[in-house]
């Protein structure tokens, strides 16, 4: 299964930012089962972005896009995949409550560029943003899919975990099993065991790692740290997932942490 | 004038690592005057770069690739080039050389792998690599310039400023004037000056900074500031250089440096 990546947006291109929201993606996108192809930046404007989303409807199963879903004039990623896919562009009721209640709760108004956010191509699912004021969707055509997503990377990421995953592992993947085990280290700051979970990460592109800082990061460190590992064989995920798990706790111990609690979440 | 930026391999593209030689590349061009409208990431397979290079040369006058050229089966940048070129992979004996020497001078022997990275399209250029072992190159096909370039960040750097930016000034930009200044700052710490100079970069994409510390970090610090300014104005692009000098100065001394030496490079 093929995926894209699309990166859209100026910024990009005359090197103001690194996209590391495209190497997130494809991390996650690979744990996910998929092979990405592509990734391709290009500039805020609607013939470029309808040119590749057309290459990339031909080519893969699925396409993520970052980037232009704001409210100026330059955001027309919208836009842009309605024509790709031949549809309107339309109001979308779910869409105009959600970027209504962002700025009431901000005390600010609703004016027609704000509005316009809430106007995503026919047919297409919204997806709410938990952070930010821009609902990203999903816009299905046949069995491909393309996801359209803010370029704010803790918009991005955040809609990202909460909505798209569960779509593309009950679209793409239902097969697929995830294994997740926790491990709570006491004692070591973050910064610390960052090395080893890095390295670790880095080795396994089917495992997934993240850690949370809970205590103080230097006076009284709590590490919770998640382990999922992807897969279609279960009896080998969860063996994996604990090879993982002992891996950390052995150099928790060795750095003079000590395991407050460890398990399997899912 | 447009220019593309082709990154080249899987590491990219399964998020083990961000593309930071792309915004890196994005912003020296954009500062040598040309309009990125591309950049796109490759897994590394011929048929997937010669697409990308065959519609690059369809549209932009430059296109710079990174990635592929070295000694291993899956480094296929050099003949997936002489395919998009339509010309023969051929032993360029200036390449050989630079080749063989990496390697003598580290006592290791000349390999079929090794020399492999001899082997450029028929009629390109071969770019020495101050730093590493494969070497970069230049087809030009009509006004048309496809530079090659390995993927290790610091080769990479290393050859673009040593060669290409001065052929790409030569060939496509002879008008454009470069304005360099310098500033030695004495008792502040690079990581203090860090935040203004990187946010002064932002604001001014017609302007590149760099900062060499000379001195010990934080004990005597002595930092080398080099500011470069281009544009088609003499008078223009010194007084903006100045101005940026001005700013630069007044913030260290705000910081509690002092000046050592300042003034114009070129």
């Amino acid at each position: 299964m093929d995926a894209w990546i699309l990166s859209i947006g100026n910024e990009l291109l005359i090197g103001r930012i690194v996209n590391t929201n495209a190497s997130w993606l494809a991390k996650r996108l690979v744990f996910l089962g998929f092979d990405v192809k592509r990734i391709i930046t290009v500039p805020d404007s609607i013939d470029d972005i309808v040119e590749e989303l057309g290459r990339g409807l031909e080519k893969a199963k699925l396409i993520v896009t970052t980037g232009g879903l704001g409210p100026t004039y330059d955001d027309m990623t919208s836009e842009a995949v309605a024509q790709a896919l031949n549809r309107q562009l339309e109001k979308n009721e779910k869409a105009l409550i959600m970027v209504r209640e962002f700025y009431s709760k901000k005390r600010l108004p609703l004016t027609p560029e704000r509005e316009k956010m809430a106007y995503i191509p026919a047919g297409a699912r919204v997806l709410p943003n938990p952070v930010g004021a821009a609902p990203g969707f999903i816009a299905e055509e046949g069995d491909k899919s393309i996801v359209v997503l803010p370029g704010v990377p803790v918009e991005m990421k955040s809609i990202f975990e909460q909505y798209v995953e569960p779509y593309i592992r009950r679209k793409y993947n239902p097969d697929r099993k995830i294994a997740e085990y926790f491990i709570v280290v006491k004692g070591v700051p973050e910064s610390e065991l960052a090395p080893f979970i890095n390295d670790l990460s880095r080795r396994n592109p089917d495992v997934y790692l993240k850690s949370h800082p809970k205590g103080h990061e230097t006076r009284s460190p709590l590490l919770d740290i998640r382990i999922l590992v992807s897969g279609l064989d279960d009896k080998g995920i969860n063996e994996k997932a604990s090879r993982m798990l002992s891996a950390i706790e052995e150099k928790a111990k060795s750095l003079g942490g000590t395991i407050v609690e460890k398990g399997r979440s899912i």
